[in-house]
C-alpha cells in the first residue's frame, strides 16, 4: 500500500505494520513473525515477536518483542475500565520484563519524552509526575528500604525546541551519572488511524528510534547508545490530517470496487491517480496550514490525563512488588 | 452546496456563509448583503452587513453586523504581528460599538463561554482571566474612579456538563443582579476549514445562538433573552474531521473536472454519489470514534493562549480610553 | 483574650471559639452550648450546637450546628488516611443533612467560593471541579435518571477582584434561575493557629457571613439572602503572620508565669503591654509588607489538592446513594 | 547575633550577611569587603565583593562578587515598575558577566532549580520556560544563525524527591554532553525577613552550595564540580515561621530597651533567655507542625510569575545583543 503522507514514511505501531504486511500478503502469515492475540473484557492484547531479518523487513519494524493493548472504549471515561486496563497493563509489563530477561531488582530509570506544554505531546512528562520514585532512598539509606521496592528514578528531559539540547543527549548524561540497569521511555506517537488515538498502548524492547514519536528526534534511545536495555511505551495521541484524507480515499475506493456496475473505469482512474496525483491532492487540501498538520481530538486534555494515570499506575505496580495491582490507583492523582 | 456533516447544519462564520452564497450565485453580489474588505500588513478585515430578511435567507445568518479579522500568519508565533492584530482588533471593536449605537460609558459584562479544562474550548475563560475588571470600583467608590475607565465585569459561567446548569441561565441570573448595558460574549467556534483555526476572529452584534459554538447550548444569549445588546466574539479553534474529508472530496472533484479526457463519467458518478452516499462514506470513515469528532491542531495550547491575549488586550483598549492601543499588552500576561 | 490582628476580629472556627470561651470560663461548660467529641483512628469529630442567644454571645458564633473534623496527620500525604477521612466526612455530612432536616432528594447547588488562581484560596473551585454533577440529566431526561442519584449542580462564582461582581450576587442570580433546595458552600478560612492549616474541616448550617473566609465579602450566603438553607464547609488554609507572633507572645507569657523567681515584674510589664503596645509591636514587625499578610505553608499546592479531593469525594458519596463510601475515590482525579 | 532556627544556620543573601556583620561590628566597615550601593526610581542595587578569606569569614559567605537588586514595591503588581526592573536587571547582569570575565559569545546553559509543582519553589522552572533557547540552531545550522545571538540552552532538572536523582548529578551529566562555557543557575531562597520575599534578586559568581536554596541539596553546582563558572541568581520566596517569631522577639527587645523606666530587669531576663530558652520557645510555638515550616505569602502564585518574567526577560536581553532592553517583554508570556 502506498503511503500518501510525506511527513511520516512509517507507522509507529507494530500492530498496524503487521496488519498492513498481512494484507499485502493476502492474509497469509508472514515468515519471521510470531503473533498471539487474546481478548477479554473489552481489552485486546496482541504480542508480536519479530524474530529475524526477514520479519523485520516484512514489517518495517526492528527485531524485538512488541505488545499492544487495545481498548476501544477507553475514551468513554469509565473509571472502572481504566482500573482494569491499569491492572492488565501491570501484569503484561511485569511478564514482558521477565520475558526479555530483566531481573527483579534491576534499577530502573523512567524517561518521559515530550513537551509538557503541548497537551498531546505531554504523555511522557505526565507519566513521570506519577511515578513512585525510590532511588534516592536506596542511595541515602541503603539498609533501611522496605522490602518489595526497587530503585526507580524518573526524569522528563524536555524537547529540543525548549531546552536547546537533544533529549537523547540529556538522557545519556543522566544515565552515565545515575547508572540504571534498565530504561523505560514513554512517548506519544502519531497514528495512521483516528480510532487508535488514546485507545492503544504499545510496549516494545526495541528502544526509541530517530523519527519515531511526535517530536523531532535526531538520535534515538537504544541499548546501543545508552549501554542498557530500553523498553519503549508508546500511545498514539495524534493523527496526521493527511491520514484522515487517505482513509477517506481508501473507503471510497473500497466503496466503488464493491459496486458491480460500470465502475471499472473509475476504479482504474483512481488507481492510476494513486501514486502521482493523490499525494498532490492531499497537499493541496492541507496546503494552507503547512506541512506538519497533526490533529488531535478536542477532548485531548482529559484523554491524556486518563491514559497517563493508567500507565503510571501500571508501572508502579509492575516495578514494585509491594504495590499490588489492587492498590495501584492510590499512588497517582 | 450540501453539507455532509450531520453534526453541524451551518457554518459559524458569516464570511464563510457569504463566500458560499456568492459561489452559489456564480460570483454575483447577493441582494440584502453589504460587504467591504480591506487588507493591510497581513491582516484582512471584512465587514458584512446582513440588511434584511432576503440577505439573511441567502446567507443563513441573522440580520446584523459582522466583522471578520483574518490573519493567516497568526499561528507563526510572531509577537510583533500579535501586537499589531491586538491594536487592529481594538480599533475595529471600538468603531463597531459606535456603529451599533453603544454609548461610551455603557457598563459592560464580558462573558467567557466554554470549558476551561478543554483546551480548544477554553478561549472564553482565558480571555476573561485577562480582562481589566473595574465594575466593583464604580460600585464601591463611585466618586473616586479615575477618568478614562468604564464599569467592566467579567464572568466565565462554565458549561452544562460541569455545572449542571445551562450557561445561558447562569448568565441571565448574573445580568439581572449586575445590570450591565452591554454583553460581550466570547466563544470558540467550529470551522469548515482547517486554515481558519486560530487565524480568524469574528465580531457580530447578533448574540450567541443555540447550536453555535463548540458546546451544546440549548438556549442562546441574545438581546431578546437578556434585555441588553449582545456582541459575540468568535474564533474557530476546531474543525470536524468530516470537514477535512469533505474538503478532500471537493478537491478531487475539482481535480477531475479540470481534466479534459474521458472523465465525464467519473464526474457523473461523483456527482450522483454526493447526496446519498458521500454522507454514508464519511460516516464509515469516521465511525469508529463516534459522532462528534472535533479535531484541533496539536499546538492548540499555544495558539489559544496567543489569541486569548490578543482579544483581551484589544478589549481592554477598546473599552477603556485610559488604556491605549500602545500599552495594551501591559495588562495581560 | 485580646486579638492583636486588626484584620480579623473573630475566629472562623466554632471549635476555636468554644475552646477560648471555655478557657475564659475557667474550663466550665458554657450555657447555651452542647458539645460532643469522639476520636477514632487519628480522626477527631467534635459537634457543637449553639442552642440560643446566650450560647451565641458566649462563642461569638451564630446559633446553629457545627461539626469539626480534625486530622493532625492529614499533611503527611498518607493516601490511606485520606480515604478514611473522606469516608468519615461522607458519613458525618449525610447525618448532618438529616439532623438539620434536609430531605433525601433535595436538589443541591454546590458553590466553590474563592479564587482559582490563588492556591490557598482555590479550595472551593477545586472541590467544584470534582463534584459529580447530575442536575442537567434531571432537567433534560427526567424519566431516565438511574435511581440512587439526586440533582446536583456546582458553580465556582469567582471573586470580586476578578469578576467585578460580588460572589453573593452571582450566587443569588444562579439560585433564582436554577431553584435548588439546598446550597453547600465551600470556602477557605484563615485560622488562629498554624497547626489547623489543612488539617481541619468545619461543617455548619449557618451559611457564609460577611468577613468570613479569606477574601473580602460584603454580603453573605445565608437562608435569609438566598431563600434556601446554606451549609458551609470550611478549611483553614492560611494564618495571619500576626497570629504566629501572637502565639509566640502567649508562649512567652506562659513561660515566664511558670517560673517562680522574681518575674512578677516582667509579667506585669507584659500584661500592661497587651492592649496598647502589643498591637503596635506586631504592626512594626509586619509593617514592611503591609496590612493583610496571610501566610501559608510552602507545600500548599499539594495540601489543597489533597483536601479538595477528600471533600469532593465525601460530598459525592453523601449526596448520591449510588456512590458508596468505598468507591468514592473513583469519581475524583 | 544568635540564630534561633535549627533549620538554617546561615542566611542565603550576602546583603543580609553584610548587614548583620556590620551591625556586629558597630557599624564599622568590615575588612576584606567592598560594597557599593545606588538607588534610583525605587530600585536599590548593592554590589558586595568578598575579597579574601578575612571578608569571607566575617560574612560567612564565599569569596566572590554579589549584586543585590532590591525593589520593595515589587509586590504591588505595577507592570511599568516590573519593566524597569527587568531592564535594570539586564544591564547589571550584562556588566556582571563582563566583570567576572565571561566573553560575549560564551555558550550558556541556564539551570532552573526547584520543584515546578511547589509554587514558591517553582521560580527556576518558570524562568527556564521563558528563556529564549538558541543552542540547537548553532548545532544544526551553524552558518545560518542571525548575528546578535549566542548559544543558550535551558533545563529544569527537577528535585531529588520527584526524580530520585540529585539535581547536581543531572546537571553534571548534561554539562558533559552539551559543553557550555557558563552555567546560570536560578533558585528560590529562604529569607530571614518577610519583607525580602519576592522583592529581592541576588546575583553571585559563587555557584550554588549544598544547603542553600529551599530544597535539600547535598552537592552544589560550582566551578569545582562542573568545570565551568557558575553564576547563581536567587530570590527569597519563603521565610521560616521561626524567623517571623524571632523578628517579633527582636522588636520587643528593642521596644523595651528604648523605654527609660525600670525595664533593666526585663531586658536582662530577655537577654539571659536568648541562648537556651528562646530556641526552646520557638520550638514550642511551632512544634505542632513539625520542623521545616516554611511559609510564603498567600499571593505567591502571582508574585512568582511576575518575578520569573522579570528574570527571564532580563536574561534574554543580557545574553542576546539582538534583544534590547526595550523589546524584552515581547519574548516572555
Amino acid at each position: 500500500m502506498t503511503d500518501f503522507s510525506e511527513y511520516s514514511s512509517h507507522t509507529d505501531l507494530a500492530l498496524d505494520a503487521r496488519d498492513m504486511a498481512q494484507a499485502a500478503n493476502h492474509g497469509q502469515t508472514i515468515p519471521g513473525i510470531e503473533t498471539d492475540s487474546t481478548r477479554e473484557n473489552g481489552i485486546r492484547v496482541t504480542k508480536i515477536n519479530v524474530l529475524n531479518e526477514q520479519g523485520s523487513k516484512a514489517l518495517g519494524k526492528m527485531q524485538g518483542h512488541y505488545i499492544t493493548i487495545e481498548v476501544p472504549a477507553l475514551r468513554q471515561k469509565d473509571s472502572q475500565l481504566q482500573d482494569r486496563v491499569a491492572t492488565k497493563f501491570a501484569q503484561e509489563f511485569e511478564e514482558f520484563l521477565r520475558t526479555i530477561g530483566i531481573r527483579k531488582n534491576a534499577k530502573v530509570l523512567v524517561i518521559g519524552l515530550g513537551n509538557a506544554n503541548v497537551t498531546p505531546d505531554a504523555l511522557g512528562p505526565l507519566v513521570v509526575e506519577n511515578i513512585m520514585v525510590t532511588r534516592h532512598y536506596f542511595e541515602l539509606y541503603p539498609n533501611d528500604v522496605t522490602p518489595g521496592y526497587r530503585a526507580v528514578s524518573a526524569v522528563a528531559p524536555g524537547v529540543l525546541g525548549t531546552t536547546g539540547i537533544e533529549s537523547s543527549d540529556i538522557v545519556q548524561g543522566i544515565v552515565e551519572k545515575s547508572n540504571p540497569d534498565l530504561i523505560i521511555a514513554i512517548d506519544a506517537l502519531a497514528s495512521r488511524s483516528m480510532e487508535r488515538v488514546n485507545t492503544t498502548i504499545q510496549i516494545a524492547d526495541t528502544g526509541i528510534h530517530p523519527g519515531s514519536g511526535i517530536g523531532n528526534k535526531r538520535k534515538g534511545l537504544t541499548k546501543e547508545t545508552l549501554g542498557v536495555p530500553v523498553v519503549a511505551i508508546g500511545v498514539p495521541t495524534v493523527v496526521y490530517a493527511s491520514t484522515i484524507v487517505n482513509n477517506a480515499f481508501d473507503m471510497m475506493h473500497k466503496h466503488f470496487s464493491e459496486q458491480t456496475s460500470n465502475t471499472g473505469q473509475i476504479l482504474g482512474l483512481l488507481d492510476n491517480m494513486h501514486e502521482e496525483e493523490r499525494l498532490q491532492l492531499v497537499k493541496e487540501v492541507l496546503n494552507p496550514v503547512g506541512h506538519d498538520l497533526l490533529v488531535t481530538p478536542k477532548e485531548i486534555d482529559e484523554f491524556i490525563e486518563d491514559i497517563a494515570n493508567i500507565i503510571a499506575s501500571g508501572l508502579n505496580a509492575a516495578l514494585h512488588d509491594a504495590v499490588s495491582a489492587d492498590n495501584v490507583a492510590a499512588y497517582t492523582h
